[in-house]
């Protein structure tokens, strides 16, 4: 089992503001998940990994890929209170779920 | 109700191998808290914060002052795969809890 947070790189936001949407999206995704996926997932440490997105569409597009393929996933829309305007997408959480089914929606994506 | 997750800055992690930390101790923080705080916290978008902290020692610290005031927390020590060394104190997550409650503790600590 892991989880995938995918940030959106193309809004370069400051270190942690980035971090706080990431944990937003960790939180958020591991809310949605199936009870088993969440008990899984805890009891091998919740392995998380922080991804880079290119743009709003490629976050979009892999939550559209995440749902086809029923793997639980979050987007996060920022509230706007701070350094991006309302309804930005900041990031997207996927799973917890198994590492295949992961790997087959972001096994391209680098590192962030 | 806030969340506040205070990294150990004196690491200078990888932004997001940081943000993972964050994740890590934003959820764990969460799973320890009492069912009311968490579902108060839900309701409110779950307002979380990232924070500076200068060393492993302040963490210990603020650990210590948020078991003595009763705030639920959880330190992250990093189980060392990768950038840094096992057992290294990377993160604290304090809360969901009410907001002067957390400000108690963390209120002179800067923004990451």
């Amino acid at each position: 089992m892991k989880q995938v947070m995918v940030v959106n790189t193309a809004l370069a936001l400051p270190p942690g503001k980035m971090a706080a949407q990431v944990a937003h999206a960790s939180v958020s995704a591991f809310l949605v998940s199936p009870a088993d996926a969440q008990r899984a997932w805890l009891q091998c440490g919740m392995p998380k990994i922080v991804l880079k997105g290119l743009s709003e569409l490629a976050l979009l597009d892999l939550l559209e890929r995440a749902e086809a393929a029923s793997i639980p996933a979050y987007l996060i829309r920022d509230a706007g209170r701070t350094v991006v305007a309302e309804g930005t997408i900041t990031c997207l959480g996927i799973g917890p779920a198994a590492i295949a089914d992961i790997d087959r929606l972001t096994g391209d994506l680098r590192l962030m």
